[in-house]
């Protein structure tokens, strides 16, 4: 697989082009092998403001230019998020880079450029033609992955299927062994009622929907579930578990959030490629400022280089 | 109000036994102020299995007897850990008692004699003819009410309702000024959906039931939301909310029990009296071996006392 690691520059008037500047700057001697996908102009005035240099021979895909100004959103920012993805995506499909680490995009401006998929995800599993891709979260101390995830609360139970949730847990599996070098993971399922249900007395689907999907996997490691999500969690802090399936978003990046905070990294599982990214959006109230924590990027970015490396 | 604190054995087959001799043992001037209902005999072997000594004029309240065994719970203790309850819990309609520390029940062995509660919580509201009882965590670093409590995950958006939020906040803030010493009480709402909905893009009750609950509101203090879920709790965290009302069981306790683990107190809001609990069930699997952690019996014991304190 190609080594190089593609780097987009997300929302140029977003805190992008400062937490890519100052990732770039600390890569040391992976420098050689990022390409970054997105204008001159921004990066610098990024690396300005983060008090970073750039190296001089950096890879950098211009897109064409255009004014931005940190904080201010347009249409013409809108289009160059877009057109930076998907030049990144499309050297990607051939093969000329193995990697992708995006940093945030709006989807708000991204859509009036004519954006037609809800996040970066769902653009990544349509432009590899891949049927079930999984946003896991890997951080210091949690590693979660998610069942579904932009869905509305209400409709959470009706979009568990036995099996995606198999699918998932296979692909979480998979990563562990190849990309984090787990060749036994033990992965923990978490039910999605209260006490998992309590037999039945508090919701269905603990019993009828996940429990069948831990009975039809087979994989090289250990399961175990439906588990009581107000415990597990503490369980696998306690290293019971080298990760947890969620059911639902906030099951799932509530204690992400609460105990990993900036230092969680955002996995696509299920693509050709590696793709990570920083767990922040564009944060245009600091855009320019220099405030931007770049440390969730400068980790999405190493951790994209750890797992190339297994491939 | 009566100053005495009335403490139930819960199940006796259970850690219950345990937990309590070990609060009291420890509960120092709390002593005299002290009336448990339960049996002597499984309190002494709670004792013993503790490596404690039980105050030698403790007030105890017998239920009649029976033969118990740790972790062999059947209809005896199921009848006994009721009528424990039940003595307790008349003696505080009576205004004989001003304060209830229960230890924990079995709902399966409960029910079998006859108890026709979800938990205590209902029971309570029942008993002191309540319309409204809110379950609150209060743990040394988070303080959290449900506004919805054991039910299916599926029926959550459909149980909520903006006066019952209203009331939930109501009655947080009333406790946080008068039992936690906060004259000016800084409530956060959560949001039920992921990113509290975005805008209605995932889901409307954000919008449409959670937020005219907020619009409602008027006390001394301030009040916040609807939140983004899983940007919350680290906001509590570094204090900026005294408290957080979660809209579903595991939205407040999966990071209740992840940050406070066995620390927090369950505290019942909106009886004429105080009522706390330990965060724990009755643990047959380690009943009797001494093994049981007493600190949140501890806990609910000495905040109970400290909420008395300012009735």
């Amino acid at each position: 697989m190609a080594t190089k690691i593609a780097i987009t520059l997300g929302d140029p008037t977003g805190i992008g082009p400062e937490v890519v500047a100052a990732a770039i700057a600390s890569a040391g001697e992976l420098v050689p092998r990022l390409v970054v996908y997105g204008d001159r102009d921004p990066l610098e005035r990024g690396a300005a403001a983060m008090k970073v240099s750039l190296p001089a021979d950096l890879a950098l895909v211009q897109h064409g230019g255009g004014t931005f100004t940190p904080g201010k959103p347009d249409s013409t920012s809108g289009a160059a998020q877009v057109a930076y993805l998907e030049a990144a995506i499309a050297a990607a499909v051939k093969g000329e880079v193995g990697a992708l680490v995006t940093a945030p995009i709006s989807k708000t401006w991204a859509k009036k450029a004519g954006f037609a998929f809800p996040g970066h995800t769902e653009l990544l599993a349509a432009r590899f033609k891949v049927d079930e891709a999984v946003m896991f979260f890997a951080g210091p101390r949690l590693k979660v992955a998610l069942v579904t995830v932009h869905i509305p609360h209400k409709n959470v139970a009706g979009a568990l299927t036995t099996d995606r949730i198999k699918r998932v847990v296979e692909l979480v599996a998979e990563s562990l062994r190849r990309d984090f070098g787990l060749p036994r993971p033990r992965i923990g399922v978490l039910g999605l009622n209260p006490h998992a249900g309590e037999n039945k007395l508090l919701g269905s689907e603990d019993v009828d929907i996940i429990a069948p999907a831990l009975g039809a996997l087979s994989f090289e490691g250990s399961w175990d579930g439906p588990l009581i999500p107000d415990a597990a969690f503490r369980d696998a802090l306690d290293g019971k578990y080298d990760a947890l399936v969620a059911m639902y978003h906030d099951q799932g990046l509530i204690p992400v959030k609460l105990i990993d905070f900036d230092e969680a990294v955002n996995v696509t599982l299920g693509l050709p490629i590696v793709r990570t990214s920083p767990d922040h959006g564009t944060a245009y109230d600091i855009a320019g400022t220099g405030k931007a924590r770049a440390v969730s990027t400068q980790r999405a970015l190493s951790l994209a280089a750890e797992m190339l490396s297994h491939r």
